[in-house]
C-alpha cells in the first residue's frame, strides 16, 4: 500500500468481512458500532456495508479518549465510576431487541492517560460498560470485534519508520492476519476456524483437571472445572444467527476454576487497557485463584485500581491457549491491541468468564466481574501441559505446537 | 486571529461561557452534549470546562454526516423514519434526571447531502429526537445551543477566502456575535438580556391579535393566541435554574394561532437543514394556518418531506422578532446556520412550538410536531405590523427599529 489512507476498496472489503461474515448482520437489524475519534473511514464503510445488508438502523458511537482524559484530569472524585443509567439501558435493549455490534480496536491515542493520576485513571472504566458482560454471555447478540489502524496506533507499532510507512505496515498487517489477502476471506475463515474448533474439541474430550504454564518467569496452575468446555470463535446466538466474535480469531479459550489458581505469571507482550494505557512487564502472583500480587514496569497501578474494582476482578475468569498456525504469532509484531496480541499467544483474562463455557451445573461458580482485562502469558518458549485428575502430566503445548 | 486553530485559551474562554453561563451547569449535573464530527477542539474545552465545575459525568455524542449519508443511500425504504427507542428513551432520563444539555451549532459537512434523492434525505431526520421537543417545553433540563467553527462550514460562509483566512474570519465573528471579546462576556450578555426582554414585555403589553410582514414577495398575516406571551432568551428550569438558551441570542419569540396565518412570504435567507441540505429562495404561500405551497431554487423538496412528517409540520410553531441592535444583522453575513441566522432577522418556524409561550387555557392549540424548522423572513426592507382585535394598525418594526 503506497498511501497512508487505505483504498476504499479495501475499506469496503474490510467492511464487508465484519459486517457479512464477523457480525452476520441480517436485514432488519439495528447494528451498534463502537468506534473511536480516528476510525471515521472505516466506521463509515461499515455503516454503508450493513445499511447494503438490509440493517434497520446502524447506531454508531465515537469515543473521544480527549474526554476521558478531561474526566480523570477534573471529575469530582467521588463520580469516577459513575455512568449515566442510560448507557447501560441502551445495551439491555441491544440484547432484547436481538441486535447486532460492532466494535473496533486498535488503540487511537496511545499515551495520553500517561501522565494522570493511574488510580484515577483505573477507576474511570468507560467507556467499558458492564451490562455487555450479561448482553455476552446470554447470546442474544451477534457481535464482532476487529482491528482499526490509525496513524497514532501505527506510530506506536512501529516507531522506527517513518509515519506514513508505519501506517501503511499496520495495514500490511491487518490485511494479513484478518486474511482480506484471500480471494474469498470469509471461506478462508471458515476453513481455519474448522482447524481451530478440532483441537478445541480434542481438549474438552481431555477433560483435563488443570494446565500447567511453565516458563521465564512463569509457574503457574490454572484449575478447571469438570464441566469447562474449550470453545472456538465459532459463535451462534440463542436465534442461531453464527457469528465470529474476533477478526481476527486464533484461539482456544474456557472458563478455568476462579478458586484454583496458583504461582506466579510473567505477562509476554505489553497490555493496552481502555483509554491508552499500557502495562508493561507484568508479573502476577496468585493464591487460591485470587492474584495477590501484582508488579511491572508501567501502567501496574491503573490494572491494579481496574482489578479492585469488585471480587471477580482479581480472579480468572478466561484461559486461551494459542498456538503459532496463526497469522499473528509468526510476525513478531507487538500490536499493544488485545484482540491481536491475544490471539497471537496463550493468555488468561482478569474478571468476568464466559458461562456458557461451562456446564449449567458450574455456571455459578464461573468468576463474575465488571471487568474482563486479558494478558498475554504465552510464547514458544512456554510449555503448556495438562495436568489430569490422576495426577498425569501430558504436554499440550511445546515450541507453540500442538501436542495432543 | 493568526492561526486556523484558535488558540487554547480562546476555546476555554468559550467553552466556560457555554457551561458556565448558557447552560449554566450545576455541581452534580449530568451534561449532555451533542457535537458532530469535526468540532472535537471546542467538544473537549466544554466537557473540561463542565468537569471543573463538578459536572457528574460529561456525555458527548459526536453526529456523523457521513453515516446519514450511507443511511440515505442505502437503508431499506420503510427504515428511513427509524430511531432505536434508546435514543428517546436518553432524552426523557435527560429531562427526569434534570441533567444539563450542551449543543453545538454549524454545519459541519454542507452539500455532502446535495447529490442524493432529496425525499429520502427529508425522511431521514436524525440525529433530531423528538422527546427532545418535549423536555424542552417541560423546561426540565438547563439548555444552550452555540456555535463551533469548522473549516468547511468557514468555506460555505467565507469562499471568496483562502480556507485558513476563511476559518479565522469566521472565527472572529463569532468570538463578536458571541461577546467574548467582552471584559467579562456573561455580564456583557446579562445587560443585552435585560434591554430584549423589556422589548417582549413591550410586544406582551400590546395583546396584539395579529403580526402583518410586508416586504419583496411578503405579505404575510400571522395571528397570535389571545395568551401569547413574547419572551426572550431569559430561561429559567423548573427548578430554578436560569439559563440561556441560544448563545448569541438576538430575538424575541412567541406561539403563534397555528389556524390564523395567510399569504404569501419569502425568506430572507437560506437555510441549512439538520445534515446540510441548504434550502435557497424559499417561498411559501399560507391558507388557514397551513403553508399550502413550497417553492424554492434549493433544498426545497427535502424541506417539503420534513413538513409532511405530520400534520404540524406544515403550520407555524414560533414567531419571532430581531431588531438590528444586536450584532450578527450588522455584519451582512450569511451563515448559512439557523442558530446565527434567525438571531440575524425575524422568523417564523414550521412544526413544534413551545407551549410555555401561551397561558395554560392554549397549551392545547399550540402547534405540535416531530419538527422545529425556523426559516428568515425579516430584514431591513421588510416592515412588521401589529394588527389589533379592533382593526387598528401599530407599527412594530421600521427599517429594523423597534417601533413601540
Amino acid at each position: 500500500m503506497s498511501s497512508a489512507h487505505p483504498d476504499p476498496a479495501l475499506l469496503e472489503r474490510f467492511a464487508d468481512l465484519i459486517v457479512g461474515f464477523g457480525a452476520n448482520v441480517q436485514p432488519g437489524q439495528i447494528v451498534a458500532v463502537g468506534s473511536e475519534l480516528g476510525k471515521e473511514d472505516l466506521t463509515r464503510a461499515i455503516a454503508a456495508s450493513a445499511y447494503r445488508r438490509g440493517a434497520r438502523f446502524v447506531d454508531v458511537s465515537y469515543f473521544d479518549p480527549h474526554v476521558k482524559r478531561a474526566r480523570i484530569l477534573y471529575a469530582p472524585d467521588d463520580a469516577l465510576e459513575f455512568i449515566p443509567s442510560w448507557f447501560g439501558e441502551r445495551v439491555v435493549a441491544l440484547g432484547e431487541q436481538r441486535c447486532a455490534r460492532v466494535s473496533l480496536s486498535g488503540p487511537a491515542a496511545p499515551g495520553l492517560l500517561d501522565d494522570l493520576d493511574p488510580v484515577r485513571a483505573g477507576r474511570d472504566r468507560f467507556p467499558w460498560i458492564p451490562e455487555v458482560g450479561q448482553v455476552t454471555s446470554d447470546r442474544t447478540t451477534n457481535w464482532t470485534v476487529a482491528p482499526c489502524p490509525t496513524p497514532a496506533w501505527a506510530e506506536l507499532v512501529h516507531p522506527d519508520l517513518e509515519p506514513e510507512l508505519a501506517l501503511a505496515r499496520l495495514w500490511e498487517e491487518i490485511v494479513h492476519v484478518c486474511r482480506l489477502d484471500a480471494a474469498d476471506p470469509a471461506a478462508a475463515w471458515r476453513e481455519r476456524v474448522v482447524a481451530i474448533s478440532a483441537a478445541a474439541r480434542r481438549l474438552t474430550e481431555r477433560r483435563f483437571d488443570a494446565l500447567h504454564f511453565e516458563g521465564p518467569g512463569t509457574d503457574l496452575r490454572v484449575g478447571l472445572m469438570a464441566s469447562s468446555r474449550w470453545m472456538s470463535a465459532d459463535f451462534e446466538t440463542v436465534d442461531g444467527i453464527p457469528h465470529m466474535p474476533n477478526l481476527p480469531s486464533e484461539e482456544v479459550f474456557t472458563t478455568p476454576d476462579p478458586e484454583r489458581v496458583d504461582g506466579v505469571v510473567r505477562a509476554t507482550k505489553p497490555l493496552t487497557l481502555l483509554g491508552g494505557t499500557i502495562v508493561r512487564g507484568l508479573s502476577v502472583r496468585f493464591e487460591g485463584g485470587r492474584a495477590i500480587q501484582l508488579d511491572g514496569d508501567a501502567g501496574v497501578e491503573t490494572l491494579r485500581a481496574l482489578c479492585e474494582a469488585d471480587p471477580g476482578g482479581s480472579r480468572l475468569g478466561e484461559v486461551a491457549l494459542v498456538d503459532r498456525q496463526g497469522r499473528i504469532g509468526p510476525l513478531g509484531t507487538v500490536f499493544y491491541d488485545t484482540l491481536l496480541d491475544e490471539n497471537a499467544s496463550s493468555h488468561v483474562a482478569f474478571g468476568r468468564a464466559y458461562s456458557f463455557a461451562v456446564g449449567e451445573e458450574d455456571h455459578d461458580r464461573a468468576n463474575d466481574s465488571a471487568i474482563h482485562i486479558d494478558f498475554m502469558i504465552g510464547g514458544d518458549d512456554v510449555d503448556v501441559t495438562g495436568l489430569t485428575a490422576a495426577g498425569e502430566r501430558v504436554p499440550v503445548l511445546r515450541g507453540g505446537d500442538w501436542q495432543i
